[in-house]
């Protein structure tokens, strides 16, 4: 991997389905969601090591600037950069590009969310070698999952022709918003759509220019908090709310400068309990996952999830597909099926007990 | 009622299909169950208090003393005695029995378990003292309850002829076991069966006497410990560890000697966390009963029973008829249909974690 090759980790979001176990004071990227021993954001910063070396730019909340900065100790503290407030990704990335674009001219950077799970890491690596090599010639590129259902959570992308000088690399027609499970089926027969997992690789400037076609005003004003940043916490809060998706990444692909590299190497957002449970090796004894000490977990005809965080005993008898998440305050009782709908519980917390949200 | 009526309290039984609620060291009859404010045992002594005034005599084991006793300020401690282990229930009632006949002669006892719950106490006493007008006759009388479902957690009481100078009371044929659901059906169709309660009221001679029938050495231990109280602990280990409807009820039945009173009055024996449910005034939004502060609850489409006891929020998403118990120590979560099976739950824990069964 070219010397020039910085990895970008955006670690936001508040991963409110994964309620109660992610708190807003403690998202989901710093947890151990799979029990490999290592938080999201420490396995995603292992993933990258092996192409980024030191290179490393972290960009996270300010009330997380601690957690994180303890959690990841191999990062130099000077490249954890703080968002004073939350202003959607295409803030906290375009940040990262304006400060790089200054420190590095020759950089590729390549941005990857702090709180997603990979199961193939060489495969992931093989993939943001090809995308930073298409990124050299100037383009955008994002690496597009090969889909292993027609999930409706994740957005997905329309592969278009292949580019000339990149076998396997082709142009993105369209990103396309999360569909209904019809069209999501019909994406995945038609073998010409791939999940957006969010990953973007570019030179800085590339991906600079390409927001400044739509919101020049938007990339000045990155550009120049990266030429004064004293000027961080005057300018931030003047930034548009944003997703880098709709700045830059779908006017580009309209304009033909997006290129998408496949990959196949086992990748999940870790969206909800459902998607959570998935990762956890399963009980060869047929019952359910588990997420913690298994000496707290006793079974009796049951499967799914159970989530022991709170040091005391859970026992679950005669429910399929159940989730059960115990915390220090907080016990969530759900199914795999109903997952999502655990958002509605900590909507209802913020107004009458927003200490546990 | 007649100055002459003791109600006898036996405070025993471990409750393991309520665990975590009821332990070892702290059974079901010390809780709370119903939401009412009062235990278990504060409402049995409650529902007999108009009967019996100040005349109660409560056996439990020594573990429980100092919780009785507590919870009992209105009970004379000199009349709550203290099992050295437990000997089941004709060990407890026949010392009573022993206990009664030499402190009052002129005595009618009622036995009564700590654990029960009654949802008409006028008409339990009505019962009652029927019960007691049979008893002074010689009978030992029990009180069969009409059933309101085909129930297979209970034992059966089949009637017979009616008493000649007691209109309503019946001669009881049988103590049955606990039926299939088949039979149980057919029971409760011919309409000739009520459920066992487990209520005996009786003279203490005419129950001591009936228990020397087919045990005279049993009978004549109890006499002797009431002689001389002090022999207690020496005496106890060596008595019979048998339950009172094997041991003097259905040999009694066979020599029709026992009456029964039918009562309407709404009894359960609180068995397990599906009956408890049914004893809980529902949610009118219709979400799970709830035992504990609502405060502490929240629900997204579910029903069935919540037990916040352990100070968190318990958040339900998506599961009908669910039982989620959460205390300090230990989380349950199973549903009304399985409830029974909580049992082996505690029968794994007594092995692996006896510290909290």
């Amino acid at each position: 991997m070219s010397e020039s090759f910085w990895a970008v980790v955006p670690a936001g979001g508040a991963g409110t389905r994964l309620w109660p176990l992610s708190r807003r004071a403690s998202p989901k990227f710093l947890h151990d969601l799979t029990g490999a021993g290592r938080t999201l954001i420490q396995t995603t910063v292992d993933r990258l090591a092996p192409l980024a070396g030191d290179r490393f730019l972290v960009v996270t909340g300010a009330t997380h600037l601690a957690a994180v900065t303890a959690q990841l100790p191999e990062v130099d503290p000077a490249w954890i950069v703080a968002e004073p407030s939350p202003r959607d990704s295409m803030a906290a990335i375009g940040l990262a590009a304006a400060l790089l674009e200054r420190h590095d001219p020759e950089a590729v950077m390549g941005s990857f969310a702090a709180d997603h799970v990979v199961t193939d890491p060489d495969g992931f690596r093989d993939c943001v070698r090809l995308a930073a090599a298409v990124a050299r010639d100037g383009w955008l590129v994002t690496i597009g999952i090969e889909p292993t259902q027609p999930a409706t959570g994740f957005g997905y992308v329309e592969l278009g022709a292949e580019l000339p000088h990149h076998p396997g690399v082709a142009a993105v027609r369209e990103f396309v918003e999360k569909p209904s499970a019809e069209v999501a089926t019909s994406y995945v027969a038609s073998g010409r759509y791939r999940w957006n997992a969010g990953m973007f690789v570019a030179r800085p400037s590339v991906l600079l220019d390409l927001l400044a076609t739509p919101d020049p005003g938007f990339a000045a004003a990155l550009r120049g908090i990266a030429a004064a940043p004293d000027t961080l916490a005057e300018v931030w809060p003047t930034l548009p709310r944003i997703a880098i998706d709709h700045a830059v990444a779908e006017p580009a692909a309209a304009a033909g400068r997006v290129a998408v590299v496949p990959g196949t190497f086992g990748w999940d957002d870790v969206g909800d309990f459902a998607s959570l449970t998935s990762l956890i090796i399963p009980d060869p004894a047929g019952g359910p996952a588990i997420l913690g000490d298994p000496t707290l977990v006793r079974s009796v005809d049951a499967t799914g999830l159970v989530v022991p965080q709170g040091g005391r005993v859970v026992a679950v008898v005669g429910l399929d597909d159940v989730v059960v998440v115990d915390t220090g305050d907080a016990v969530l009782v759900t199914t795999r099926a109903r997952a999502q709908d655990v958002r509605a519980i900590v909507a209802d917390l913020a107004d009458s007990a927003p200490e546990l949200t």
